[in-house]
């Protein structure tokens, strides 16, 4: 139900593992650019009952689609891809369905991207998938929905939606109305001062370029754990300002100690964030070589850091103002640094920082 | 005055550009350190007077150095590197100093690493370097100051001590506190909800990774315009928290619109941070690549880019949790994207999104 970016990705993903499916949406153009993209066939009046239907609609209609769903195929498991479940839940409760045959999803795939034209049937290979079923769905129900993301690609995990929605807050919708909130700051400050624009601030701020439509569907779709969130923000955010004033006014005695530990705690915060692979974070040590900005020099970095037969970890890209050259930091296991960087050298690449 | 990352770093470039350099630093292992790293000789009490003394001591006592050095040096032009520049001129000018010879710097870089070891001669090569006079500064202050940055092979800009801090401010230090800020959320949450944790989030939280001791100085060197920055910031968020609750408790008339304007401003912010090279913002296209996880491949991947002859504007690797790839966004050209796209897909690259 539903042949977006999601919808139509997932109907190309199970019909090349072998999945009958078929595709229904309110745009007849959408559902027949999705059939003609290998989703599936275009659903008939007249077809065979699904075992599993998957509603791939907006969050904020989500719950009414799953609903009418349960009523209409009442053997079917229903299942949504919403990116709030709290809200779809209660929903779906509200409207007094057979919730036993429902259980929530969340691919975490797709972001930054939307619309069927963008579909492609690898969206979910090695990505998050959540399942999230409520106290009331059956095991079966459960485990049709955990075949459905394996067989799509997924890499599953299973959360209760008020623990989902409770995640989600922190390590999606508050990061996104931060990064908004800090761009929004840039509006009406003159060209000088964006001229300064470092990596920082764009890394800061990169996901402000996401929809409004569609983040103001999740952020109200999830009020209350979001709300939980930005109140604990606040109220750190509050400490801050009043210890700035003091410092701009009276000299503010021990108002660094509480600035100090907002940058401690952020450390602490940031050192949980899992590294690749979902593991443990691991420290890499960075090599960071000035790589001219022409077209192939990029190229001949990373053949030879492949030729040295060092794994890359992670690479980040750098351009600052007005800059003729970008600097590459090459981040890689600490036992490697060394000798990568001594090869680089002998290539005659400089090594900086 | 100071041999630590800046200080030692800009010993080197301008040795390297000719210059004859003094190096003084409160410990003897430092300047000794820097010599041997060919930033210049370490000063000796019978040694000729200097045209210009660059203070390269920490912001909170960058100013007592800066008056000291112009009484010591009547006929000197002095400048200092710290990242604030309001307070260093303000304590400059309540010690009674001679500030016609005084014109403040602020060479942005060298975030994320310090120490004498860590320094470079090419740290400052086409980096922003900002050039911070004030109303009594006289113009053959002005002149040696700017003529001292581009020695060190910056790209030069001036402004206000009062429009500097207010610029970094919005560009740098209030992106510093909400990364930070936000990255202390995850201090308190589950792992199932870390694990969760994409692209998104890294890119918000990362320089959540920075000194405390550092951030606490800078911060603290800057309070009133990082207060109105932040005070500013902090309407907009309790705005935000008003229509979450509105959604929470009461179903909220109005709220979404309250949301939907956040980050519809973040979309305007966000769009006025200029691109690389100092250029105004382009919209590049982004081609997304799967690349297996091994080493070589993505050295083969850009190697086939710049086979294709298109130039990457960008590139940034995306690992999510638990895959055995990553994907690569290649930001290129808009009118070289459908062709590269081809080229690769050709080479038997996967695309995706």
């Amino acid at each position: 139900m539903g042949t977006g970016l999601i919808g139509t990705s997932l109907g190309i993903a199970l019909t090349r593992a072998g999945c009958e499916v078929s595709l229904v949406d309110t745009s007849p153009t959408a559902v027949a650019l999705a059939r003609d993209l290998g989703a599936g066939s275009i659903a008939s009046s007249g077809g065979a009952a699904p075992d599993v239907v998957v509603v791939a609609a907006p969050p904020d209609v989500a719950g009414d689609v799953v609903a009418a769903q349960l009523g209409e195929w009442p053997e079917a498991v229903v299942t949504d891809v919403a990116s709030v479940k709290v809200a779809v839940l209660e929903r779906v409760r509200a409207l007094g369905a057979d919730d036993t045959r429902y259980a929530g999803s969340h691919p975490m795939a797709g972001r930054e991207r939307s619309g069927t034209v963008a579909a492609r049937g690898d969206l979910f290979d090695g990505r998050a998938w959540v399942v999230v079923p409520h106290e009331g769905s059956a095991d079966a129900t459960v485990e049709a929905v955990r075949q459905l993301a394996l067989a799509a690609g997924g890499t599953v995990s299973v959360m209760s939606p008020a623990d989902h929605d409770a995640a989600v807050a922190v390590v999606s919708h508050v990061p996104q109305l931060a990064a908004s909130l800090v761009a929004s700051r840039l509006r009406d400050v003159g060209e000088p001062a964006v001229a300064l624009a470092g990596p920082g601030l764009r890394d800061v701020t990169r996901i402000a370029a996401s929809d409004p439509q569609l983040w103001t569907q999740i952020l109200s779709g999830n009020p209350g754990a979001v709300r939980d969130v930005l109140t604990e923000l606040q109220a750190e955010l509050a400490a801050v300002v009043q210890a700035l004033d003091a410092l701009a006014t009276t000299g503010g005695v021990g108002a660094r100690e509480v600035i100090a530990r907002v940058i401690a705690h952020g450390n602490a915060g940031h050192a949980r964030i899992p590294g690749k692979h979902g593991a443990a974070p691991t420290s890499y040590a960075t090599v960071v070589v000035l790589v001219p900005d022409e077209a192939g020099k990029l190229a001949r970095l990373l053949h030879d850091v492949g030729d040295a037969g060092v794994n890359l970890e992670d690479l980040h890209l750098e351009h600052g103002l007005g800059q003729p050259f970008g600097l590459a930091e090459l981040a890689v296991l600490p036992a490697a640094a060394e000798r990568l960087a001594a090869e680089l050298q002998t290539r005659g690449w400089r090594l900086h920082g």
